[in-house]
């Protein structure tokens, strides 16, 4: 129970207590303006960039609103309003949809046509066969982890600490990476050791693969070791690779930044070439707020999935009924997008340009500010949008911390709030190696709000360091 | 762990064995037309209308399109093809969610604008305060359960012991209420004294009113029974009431059927005259796939919600991030649809009576055709869409069951899907008083479809128990 308490307080982190804060603030401004020494509250702690001004993509918006409304579709003025494809593509959806309804519950795993249009694209992208049927389309990342440790074969007490005690070890691992250059695989062997002489019978690993909070990205052969471990260690592998199915341009972006060129492009999946010789699994959500589930196929018929299990499986999804039914198209949509000699190719192309190259500026803007503060080493966002900045704290404002009874990190992100209404999420909410200290935050603010980011942060943290240097 | 498969074998009931085996059959339809003595599968398994040919509300719709696409919305074309209400609806939502993005996660709550105005809808319908700030909306009723029984207050082992016992307690009561004619009060406590026996240490009471799968309407005297016996042994009582927030009308329907004309219009909820001497917490669904939870007043901040607890019931919620803003918008829409004067109120009241006298006609035809078929009895349906009839088994069906390992229900149901592509759910899927046995079948199915289920149960049923006779 304290573990599962623990991981609640972990994830909560993201939302939590800052957060909370940063709301009373932002009602004290709207109640009494100038009742603070800034004007807004700067949200940098959510990966939800909606939210901060990034717009939709609008051929994907078009497709929804019209399979949403179908009563418009063939109407005259619909053709002055939408693109021709949209038009297109929703009748198209509209024939995959049993009874044409988008406001119906769906098969559990998902519609099976648009389960379709998603194992195409995943090999298109990745080049092995990937089985609709072992697709299973849900809400996010959470109930794929609860479906998984659901099933009879996974459920007992044990392996719930388990799942939690490998997150953490995870968050280690790649810790290990962002401050040695590479990732060392004799700690996850450690850790694995660690938890068995704690009597943990450990039997599942998750990889969260490009790194939330870190935002790195295991490279190639790092990958291939964990595979490999899996195996000899008999553990399931749960990899959360949300960025590797998002559109490819995406992660292009992030790509000069990393040693190799080409091991962001396909999911860890396509390790199906390695004879397996222990279960392996593995959960490829294929874009924020969708997942998909993709099965090794080899290793799935021979050795995991073996029917019944798979019938578990599916027990379980099935007590939910069944995942969103936009977020089940946007997904299709996304593994689908409009191609060159479609209408809305050119739209669609430039809209994800103009966000690709937004946030590139960003990262490196806000990399460099955070680089050039006293004490604090951050490395380059590789493959998603967050920094995950290490902070060297002045003892003085550990032992305050501490005298408040709080995370020395978590000390430091509640004085940058109060001071300049800029939220960030502290380490200590993630896990991360004993004795260090970090905070995530975003590269996705609105253009016009990262100046008043960067001198905020600067002036607070010259500050702050001044206060607590001795 | 036992309990909780249990739980799991009997939520999977409703998608279960029977619905896989649908599913093959018309596959094998779909590939050989004429394989089976039927030529369409006949869905009465699941309450999900609008993949049986309903039709969504447009003014609904049009809203959620507009708020979707808001490109479109002050377009010289978007006039022609949407109400000039759901338009002006629509901009009224868009200053309600912050960033003006329904492409972003809300307050973990749900948007507070969104709470404000269903806040607003449920003091008009129930007459007492409802605190915008004690509503967190949700993807359907699963997430709240999860979300109570996580909150450390009454997070232990036994709690989730505990709820699945209630649950099946809670079955019992209503089919007592079936078969009885009234529900029997002393049944309930026999429950719980047989729970204690066995070491159970019950902390909390689920109601689902109206009943699924009886469809059945719990009685005013028997509701305030209810809460008395709550207050009495110090239980937290969880009310999944669905319907209750639904359109008043779609309730109205089946209020002549109810011995009280005026005890379903309102919430348990209004029992807040009622002091309270004990933890009471209350969740009231307002429409299937969305869920708010509004608290007693009273009760709220003199006895359960201390500020503490509903910390971390927020704790808890922001875990999962938020539930999906179309599913609130909805949810703002149902508790404030259009008014008299407004320009789509005709067409918005014309869709809602058709569907709901399209109910009560098939209700009403559905129950007659089972009512005389022989050794079935079937009670009126109340309040929700689903007819829940006890069927005598021949001694010999009976016995052909449990040679084939299955509960007899199960084995009637699966003759009859066999036989005529009908799906229906064994009763022994939800609990049921011990020896009796059941099936759910809805009365949603679109009005072309009725004759020829009925029709076909009927030849089923008499060659079936002309069979089994003995």
């Amino acid at each position: 129970m304290k573990t599962r308490l623990q991981v609640l307080n972990c994830e909560y982190a993201v939302r939590g207590e800052i957060v909370t804060i940063a709301q009373k603030l932002q009602q004290e401004l709207k109640d009494n303006p100038g009742s603070h020494p800034f004007d807004e509250i700067l949200y940098c702690n959510l990966g939800n960039p909606q939210a901060l001004g990034q717009q939709p993509i609008t051929f994907f918006r078009e497709v929804l609103v019209l399979r949403d409304q179908p009563a418009i579709l063939d109407r005259a003025g619909t053709r002055g309003l939408f693109g021709a494809d949209a038009i297109e593509r929703a009748h198209k959806i509209q024939d995959q949809i049993p009874g044409r309804a988008t406001g119906a519950y769906s098969h559990s795993q998902g519609t099976k046509g648009l389960r379709d249009t998603i194992a195409a694209g995943i090999e298109a992208r990745d080049g092995f066969r990937a089985d609709p049927n072992d697709i299973f389309l849900t809400d996010g990342a959470s109930p794929v982890r609860r479906m998984a440790f659901s099933v009879p074969f996974l459920s007992t007490r044990f392996i719930r600490l388990q799942l939690h005690s490998m997150v953490a070890l995870l968050y280690l691992i790649i810790l290990m990476k962002q401050w040695d250059g590479d990732w060392k695989f004799s700690e996850l062997e450690n850790q694995l050791e660690t938890a068995k002489l704690n009597g943990i019978s450990v039997r599942a690993l998750v990889v969260i693969n490009p790194g939330n909070p870190t935002g790195q990205v295991l490279a190639e052969n790092n990958q291939r070791e964990i595979v490999e471990f899996c195996k000899k260690e008999g553990l399931i592998l749960l990899a959360d690779e949300m960025l590797i199915g998002m559109p490819r341009c995406i992660r292009r972006m992030f790509m000069c930044r990393t040693s190799s060129s080409t091991h962001l492009r396909k999911s860890l999946v396509r390790w199906d070439t390695v004879k397996m010789i222990s279960p392996l699994y593995l959960f490829t959500p294929c874009l924020k707020g969708i997942v998909e589930s993709v099965e090794n196929e080899e290793v799935t018929w021979k050795y995991l999935v073996r029917p019944e299990i798979k019938d578990q499986i599916y027990k379980v999804a099935s007590v939910n009924l069944c995942s969103n039914i936009s977020g089940q198209i946007l997904a299709s949509l996304i593994m689908n997008p409009p191609k060159a000699g479609d209408e809305s190719h050119e739209s669609y192309s430039a809209e994800k340009n103009k966000i690709l190259s937004s946030l590139a500026r960003h990262a490196r803007t806000l990399e460099d500010a955070i680089n050039s503060l006293e004490g604090i080493r951050c490395n380059r966002a590789e493959g998603a949008m967050y920094l995950f900045p290490r902070i060297q704290l002045p003892q003085k404002a550990i032992e305050a911390a501490r005298a408040a009874n709080t995370a020395p990190d978590a000390f430091y992100c509640r004085h940058l709030l109060n001071a300049t209404g800029i939220v960030v999420v502290p380490g200590s909410g993630f896990g991360q190696v004993p004795g260090t200290w970090h905070f995530r935050c975003t590269i996705i603010p609105s253009e016009d709000k990262i100046p008043a980011i960067i001198s905020r942060q600067e002036k607070f943290h010259e500050k702050f360091m001044d206060e607590f240097r001795k």
